[in-house]
């Protein structure tokens, strides 16, 4: 039953931990990050690898996907796709309230969530608060299909742990968005009860925020917890789904918890884009079976 | 730059063409389609595989998609998201239609699109024309979820070349379904505008089609392909998208094209389904920025 055939496939030594692979004379990435699924993809070049105090950053540059930001060996977003997320994580709260002026992003390192949000003239301070400085500093540089080297004097960022930052700010901002990586390690606490709550206090009386809640499919606990969370704490909330190519299984959830406003705007989404458009803005908010609220769904897998 | 460790990776000898390997003592079905992208299954059992005159066939048992119909080594459909794909094939053309009576499925041997038509009690006519009876025979006995283990005395099975099969039939059909594999050796015919013409005919004259045509990001001229050649053919053109989580990338498209009827029933949806309802079926004609007929797309990547 098995042969003895042995392909020829040796890990790159880059600086521990290992993330690449050549196989066969060519680059690989080989995402580990889940257990029985594996995606690999393969490399023309690495732009940049180098730990932080946080974890290990790289920039490849990939056949299929262009420039990708990877963390600790997990591919985070690519210039093929990353506009997806970034578009469909801000343009969203920020179509639904009608006059955004003060934004939070946190985490977000790909600058793009905070790219998005200058979009709007009448926000006048997007404050963008990553752990990991090294993060945003190699994706203005090297993705600029991403953060298209954010440089717009409304950007204040700000290098500190998103959860005490959330404590020190009380009814000020119009829109929170939290970018948090997966809930693993330091990102966990970004998906409690006690920094939604946080973010509560942070918002003005008629504050909104939003936050990835990632796979309806692979992370169906997270997504109904995340969003049981929002529903104890705002009056309105609301998920909603993008395909994002480059997440397992290609699906993710966004949860918007508000505390006054849920309506679309009446004229048209005029925003420059290459995924979100009016019509997709009204269509992300519906939902399949398997995730309405009366079905067997939240149930974790 | 290029350590000594080699880890233990052999290949499972099965029948040539070997698709399994074992890896570090587990098993993995390592998908090897796509040039720049791999996506590797870990596997409980492998609990069919056999050549059949026209391929490979596989039953995989996988940890994250329960059991799988692999051909060739690529996977076709999943017990855990088979149906997102079957029930948008069948009950977009369905719902379009007003009074379907007689259906074609050209493909689609994993049975899920025929079973998604016989819910429909109008229908008293269901043609199956797929080329492969073991796969047939296979996911009726071994994929259960997909297959519904489909008997029913309408579902008429023809083990035939969907090609020749459809020009031996005038103005017959009330929906045609193309569920074709990838266009890749025989299956490359089903794209073809010859093909879509001979569909235009073998429909009644207010008949309806629809065509998978392949993901919007990595087969965009497959896509648009389609799309013009049923817009040369048909007054009434409507692409539409779902997520498919074991296709690449997750996001799919389908091309419908019409005689005569376009719009959606004012009734609500009512067919008992995992994915598509009421919401999803309104939803699923969103385009993307990057797909509207005037953006760059449609440009082949």
């Amino acid at each position: 039953m098995v042969s003895d055939h042995r392909r020829s496939v040796e890990l790159i030594v880059n600086e521990p931990p290992n993330f690449l692979e050549r196989i066969d004379g060519e680059l690989w990435l080989v995402e580990d990050e889940r257990e029985n699924m594996k995606i690999s993809y393969r490399i023309k070049e690495v732009v940049f690898a180098e730990s932080s105090d946080f974890q290990h950053v790289m920039i490849l540059d990939s056949h299929d996907f262009g420039r990708m930001l990877v963390l600790d060996g997990v591919v985070q977003t690519t210039s093929l796709d990353g506009h997806i997320y970034n578009e469909m994580i801000t343009h969203v709260p920020l179509s639904i309230h009608p006059n955004p002026q003060r934004v939070l992003v946190v985490g977000g390192g790909d600058c793009g969530a905070a790219r998005e949000s200058t979009r709007y003239h009448g926000v006048d301070a997007i404050d963008m608060v990553e752990i990991d400085e090294l993060v945003v500093k190699v994706c203005k540089e090297y993705l600029p299909a991403v953060s298209e080297n954010l440089d717009d004097p409304r950007v204040n960022f700000v290098y500190d742990d998103g959860i005490e930052f959330m404590k020190t700010k009380k009814n000020y901002y119009d829109v929170i968005i939290v970018d948090s990586s997966d809930p693993v390690g330091p990102a966990t606490r970004l998906f409690e009860y006690e920094f939604h709550r946080d973010i509560r206090a942070a918002l003005k009386e008629d504050g909104l925020v939003v936050c990835q809640s990632q796979s309806p499919l692979f992370h169906r606990a997270v997504m109904r917890q995340t969003v049981d969370q929002l529903r104890d704490l705002f009056p309105i909330v609301r998920p909603y789904l993008a395909t994002v190519p480059t997440y397992p299984g290609g699906f993710w959830s966004f949860a918007l918890g508000s505390k006054r406003y849920q309506a679309l705007p009446a004229h048209p989404f005029d925003k420059p884009t290459k995924y979100l458009n009016d019509t997709i803005l009204r269509a992300c908010f519906a939902l399949p079976e398997f995730l309405r609220p009366d079905s067997e769904v939240g149930a974790a897998r």
